[in-house]
C-alpha cells in the first residue's frame, strides 16, 4: 500500500465527491497527525512553527537547509494528489535515500504548509504567505471561514498561539533551497510523453470578492419593474469573465453565495469570487478591470450597490533558472513547463532559490475527483525527488 | 406584549438577518410547542394530524368546521409576519370573541400547517398539499433538505409516523370554510389606505430545478478554450429570466449552488432554482419554456448537460367569489386584491370554500427582514378575523 493509499479514506466528501480537507479543520488535523507519526517512524524530528507549518528534520535542524514538501489540505471536493503527493513523495524520497545508504551533508527537512488552497479562510498559500510576511498577521487573524470562525480561533483550537502568526525570518532563514513536488495540473507532460518535469513559471494571479447588494423581497409578489435583484448583475459578471479572459488569461467564478438563498425570495445580496490569472500583472489587472467595469455597469442598471475586495494577489513567479536547469539536468534533461496554478513554492520563490517537480496527470484535471497520476509515475516522481535531494544535500 | 412579540427571539438568523424557521427543524418545533401551550392556555384541545398539521379546537371537533390559521415556518432569512401573523391573529380572535361573549354555533378550529414556504424540503405548502393529495406521499417522503435529511426522517424525529403522510379526506372533510389571515406582500392596501382587505386570486406558480453539469477543473491551470464550465449557462439562465417575465409574469432565481463551490475551482455542476408565476397556466408555462430554451442553448454552447425538474406547480387560484364578497361586506366593504404569493389557502381553495384576509404592509416587502405591519393594523386584522369567524360560526 502506498502512503497516498493510507490516507485515501480521510476527508472524503460524500456530497461534493472527492476530498474536502481544509486548514486546521478536523480532517486536516488528522492528516497532520498522520504525517507526524510517519515522520517520527522514520526517525525524523518534527516541529510545528508559529504559523502552523510542520517541519520534519532528517538529522539536526539548521540554517540554509534543503527543504522539500507541500500541503495536505484540498479545495472543496478536490482530488487526492494536489498537495498530499508532494508530502508522501518526500517521505518516500527519504526512504529511497536511506536505502541508497545516503546521509545528507546539509540539513534536510520536509515541510507541510497549512491551508495552501485557501479553501477555508479564502487566502491561498496561507502558511507560506504568513512566514514570508506577504500576509499581514492582523488581517490574517480576522479572516473567517464560512461558519464565521476566525483564523485566530481556528489556530488556537489547533494548539497554536494566534499571537505568533506572522513573518518568521528565522524559519525562512532555515530554507537554503526549496523543492516542491506536485501533480501536474494540465496535460503538458502527457503531450511530451514524460512522467516528470520541472516548473518554469507561475501566472500572476489573485482573488477578488464581489458583493452586490439590492433589495430582498418576495419572488411572487414583487413586480419585475420594482426589483433591485443582485442576482442579475452577478450573472452579468459571470458572463463578462469569458469576454475578458483572452490571450492566455484565465477568469473563473466557481463560488457564488446569494443571501438569503431561498427559492421564493429575491436575494438581498449576492457574493461571488473572481479568480483571475494572466502572464503578468498589467494583463491580470486589465482582466479584473474589464470584469469590474461590466459588474459596475450591471449593478447600476439594476439599482444595486457593488463592493469589490481584493482577497489576495501574487505577481508572476519565474523559478530560479539556474536551479531549474540544474535539476532538469540532474534528472536527465526532463522538460520545463509553466503553470497557471499557485503554490507555496511560488510564494517562497521571492525569498529563496525554489524549484518544482511535476508528475504527469493523464486526465489533465485538477481540483476535482478526476485528478490522477499513475502509480508508476508517482514512483518516478519520488525517485526524481530523491535524486534531486541527494544532488542538493550532498 | 403581543403574541408576535413573544416569539420574536425564536429562529433569529444572525448570518442572513431576519428569521430562518423551517419545517420540523428545532426552531419550528419550538414554535409549534409554543402554539400548543398558547392554545391549551385558552382551553382549546390540540391535535396533530398525520401530516403534521396542528389543530386547536374551540369546543368539540366536528365536520364542516370554520377553520382559520396559517403557518409558523419562514423562508431563509424571512420576515416576522409571513405565517406567524395568521396564527397569532387567530389566537387573538378567539380572545376577542370570548370577550364579546360569543360561543360558536359550529365547530371552530385554528390550523397550523407545516413547511408552507418549502424552505427546507423545497415543496411549498407541504402540509396542505399532502392533506389534499396534491403531493404524492412517496415522493414527499423522499424529499431531502440541504443536509440530505429526508422528510421521512424529519417527521419521524418530530414524533410522526412517515407512513401516515398523504391524502387525508377525513381531515379535509372537517373543514367547512377556511380563512387565512396574512400580511400583505405588496403595497396594494397602502395605495388604498386600508388596513385590511380580502384576497381575490393567486397567480399560477411553480418551482423548477435546473442542474447544469460540466467538467470540474483547476481555475488557474485550465485554458479558457478547454473549459466546460456550468457557471456560464447558469448565468445565461438568470439573465434570461428578466427577458422572459413580461406582462405581469414573474421569474426569479434566488438560490444557486455550485458544486464544489471553491474559489479556485471550475465548478463540475451548478444547480439553480427558478420560481415562475403568471396570470394563468399557459402564460406561466410559456415563461418557463422561454427560460428553459435559453438555458439549453447556453448549456449546449458550453458543452454542458442540463436537466430540468419541476418541483411543484399550482394553477391560478380564484377564491370563492361568494365567500369573498360576503366577508368583504361583513367587514364594511374592504377591498379585494390579487396576490402573487402562494398560500395553504390556495391549495385548500380547490376543495373547500376558502378566503384570505390581508393586513397592510407599509414596506410592501416580504420574505425579508423589512416585512412589516403596524401594531394598530395587526390589531385591526385580529378584530376583522374575529368578525369573520363570528359571522361564519354563528
Amino acid at each position: 500500500m502506498s502512503l497516498l493509499d493510507a490516507i485515501a479514506d480521510v476527508g472524503v466528501d460524500q456530497r461534493r465527491g472527492g476530498y474536502s480537507r481544509h486548514g486546521f479543520d478536523p480532517v486536516e488535523l488528522e492528516l497532520r497527525s498522520w504525517f507526524v507519526a510517519e515522520a517520527q517512524a522514520r526517525g525524523l524530528a518534527v516541529e510545528t512553527d508559529r504559523n502552523g507549518t510542520l517541519w520534519a528534520w532528517w538529522g539536526a535542524p539548521g540554517d540554509r537547509a534543503i527543504v522539500t514538501g507541500s500541503h495536505l489540505d484540498s479545495v472543496p471536493g478536490g482530488g487526492a494528489f494536489d498537495g498530499p503527493l508532494g508530502v508522501t513523495s518526500a517521505l518516500e524520497a527519504v526512504d529511497l535515500l536511506r536505502a541508497r545508504g545516503f546521509t545528507p551533508g546539509k540539513p534536510l527537512a520536509i515541510a507541510v504548509f497549512p491551508e495552501e488552497e485557501g479553501g477555508r479562510f479564502g487566502v491561498a498559500c496561507l502558511g507560506s504567505r504568513l512566514m514570508t510576511g506577504a500576509l499581514d498577521p492582523d488581517k490574517a487573524r480576522r479572516l473567517t471561514d464560512p461558519d464565521g470562525v476566525t483564523l485566530a480561533d481556528a489556530v488556537r483550537s489547533a494548539g497554536l498561539d494566534p499571537a505568533g502568526l506572522g513573518r518568521d525570518p528565522v524559519g525562512l532563514g532555515r530554507i537554503g533551497t526549496f523543492v516542491e513536488l506536485h501533480v501536474e495540473q494540465g496535460r503538458g507532460l502527457v503531450d511530451l510523453a514524460a512522467p516528470v518535469g520541472v516548473a518554469s513559471s507561475i501566472l500572476a494571479h489573485g482573488r477578488w470578492r464581489f458583493t452586490f447588494t439590492g433589495e430582498g423581497n418576495h419572488a411572487g409578489a414583487t413586480m419585475m419593474g420594482d426589483r433591485r435583484d443582485p442576482m442579475l448583475p452577478a450573472a452579468m459578471t459571470i458572463a463578462a469573465t469569458r469576454k475578458a479572459a483572452v490571450a492566455g488569461a484565465r477568469a473563473t467564478v466557481g463560488r457564488i453565495v446569494p443571501n438569503p438563498g431561498g427559492t421564493n425570495v429575491i436575494a438581498s445580496s449576492v457574493t461571488l469570487w473572481l479568480d483571475a490569472r494572466a502572464d503578468d500583472t498589467p494583463r491580470t489587472r486589465a482582466v479584473v478591470a474589464d470584469i469590474t467595469a461590466a459588474a459596475q455597469a450591471a449593478a447600476l442598471a439594476e439599482g444595486c450597490e457593488l463592493t469589490v475586495t481584493e482577497e489576495s494577489y501574487g505577481d508572476t513567479v519565474h523559478f530560479d533558472p539556474v536551479l531549474r536547469d540544474d535539476l532538469a539536468a540532474c534528472l536527465g534533461g526532463v522538460p520545463a513547463l509553466p503553470t497557471g496554478a499557485g503554490h507555496d513554492a511560488g510564494i517562497l520563490a521571492a525569498h529563496v532559490p525554489t524549484a518544482m517537480l511535476f508528475v504527469r496527470n493523464p486526465t489533465g484535471v485538477s481540483h476535482a475527483p478526476q485528478e490522477f497520476a499513475e502509480p508508476a509515475d508517482c514512483a518516478a516522481g519520488s525517485a526524481a525527488l530523491a535524486d534531486v535531494l541527494e544532488h542538493l544535500a550532498q
